[in-house]
């Protein structure tokens, strides 16, 4: 069953209505608990500032997305996209927030190499744990959908998320984000959860739309599309994450027009119901 | 080496420009010898004068898109749209196409089960192998890209297809059609492609753009995006595949828009340079 006490108000539901001050103070208001940072929201008010705002309303930073987009073939480009994502790990770990989203990034249009964009952020990952140890950050691989491969994020299925895992062994620091709305379709879907199991750091739920009309942008609210939900937590819980579940819905066309507490209150409402 | 005599112009690329009758006469007004229908166009100039029109260009029909769209959970409606895909079988020996393209069909929101429709799928394809061997029409069931699984096809991967292919057990009927747009993505591609060997039936060549604006109409001309063609093209000619090399484009926001001529001109330059 769904506990509200688990629920957490992604920063990308409201990301239009709301800056982080004002999503923090309406997940309070909403009597939640958690809420998981977007970077960009994060640098508008800073780090110590929010650390504080989160203290004060009693909310615990769930995650922050995001650090990644390492896999330039330009080796210039790369060594400043790890630099980077270093940074994100300080700014998590001020804010105390157990985990970073790593979005791996797209094919780079010079060399047109998928195969190598995997193998460079591989490389890469592996280049980042030392300091994510070090600060106590776990990173949370999110296998994205395919839809946004080239542009976006290389990390394609959960298969290849725990081979990713296995590769650069780091059972300590490395893990994987579960996101029902990039992963719903995947046949193999069952397997690479149970194979992920303990390596299971965040879920993310929204829905898929059965019209969707944009690439990134067109989220659905938990029950409005045909993702099984409550057969996905099943599988999620059943690999024995017992962690925050994220509610990140992307929605430039509807959620992100709305009241954000009446947001708010539906996904409360939704995550008891259809999840 | 990319062969002109083995390049077939497929109707979607063309799509808004030229009607069956024009395209079939500005395929081969270009020097080229294959076409690939789409069943819409067909029905707009009717089978037997579509064979016609074929027959008198000298132009040879590579394929029929499509039949499929078999995964409703309704038992009248899936028996409906079986006797529908057995009419698109009919019209493909009448002009003498020696595939149809399968489109599974989506996830039926009315009970979300992803796994219930891939299995309705593949006992559908099962009743339809009887109707297909007897008029000697193959069934190139065709892997679409994981964003369409809601609406259009639960066949997402060439692994599933493969499956598919074993659990029919129709070798001589039952195939796959690879599209570069729908598979590249994937990490085990290789292997997929490299297990369906002489299942293969039709490959659709086009390019995946980094800024892809549309979930189905926004394909890029081969050379304009990040996929690898020419490594494409060896894998799937080490599988064994010699049959056309059909170039697919939807492309509402570029292609369709151009003079018809002009596009049949870049693909088969494309063909050539970027494949």
């Amino acid at each position: 069953m769904p506990d509200l006490k688990r629920l957490s108000i992604h920063q990308a539901t409201v990301m239009q209505q709301w800056n982080l001050r004002q999503a923090i103070e309406g997940t309070a208001r909403a009597g939640l608990s958690g809420f998981s940072v977007w970077r960009d929201k994060l640098a508008e008010l800073g780090t110590k500032e929010a650390a504080k705002v989160l203290d004060g309303a009693g909310i615990a930073a769930t995650g922050l997305s995001f650090a990644g987009l390492i896999t330039s073939a330009d080796k210039g480009e790369a060594a400043k996209a790890l630099d980077e994502a270093r940074r994100v790990f300080d700014e998590a770990a001020a804010i105390k927030a157990p985990s970073v989203v790593f979005v791996a990034g797209g094919v780079d249009p010079r060399d047109k190499d998928i195969k190598a964009a995997r193998a460079r952020a591989v490389e890469g990952l592996a280049k980042l744990v030392p300091h994510a140890r070090a600060i106590g950050v776990k990173i949370a691989l999110e296998p994205l959908h395919p839809m946004i491969c080239a542009h976006r994020s290389v990390l394609s299925t959960i298969k290849l998320a725990n081979e990713w895992c296995d590769a650069v062994a780091a059972e300590d620091v490395v893990g994987i984000a579960v996101d029902t709305y990039a992963l719903w379709w995947d046949p193999e879907l069952e397997q690479g959860i149970a194979r992920a199991g303990k390596r299971i750091l965040a879920f993310h739920l929204s829905d898929w739309l059965v019209d969707t009309q944009d690439l990134r942008l067109d989220r659905g609210m938990m029950g409005d599309g045909v993702i099984d939900l409550k057969g996905f937590r099943r599988m999620v819980e059943k690999a024995g994450y017992t962690g925050w579940d994220e509610v990140e819905i992307f929605s430039a066309r509807n959620w992100w027009k709305r009241d954000p507490d009446e947001v708010v209150r539906v996904v409360k409402e939704r995550y008891e119901t259809a999840t």
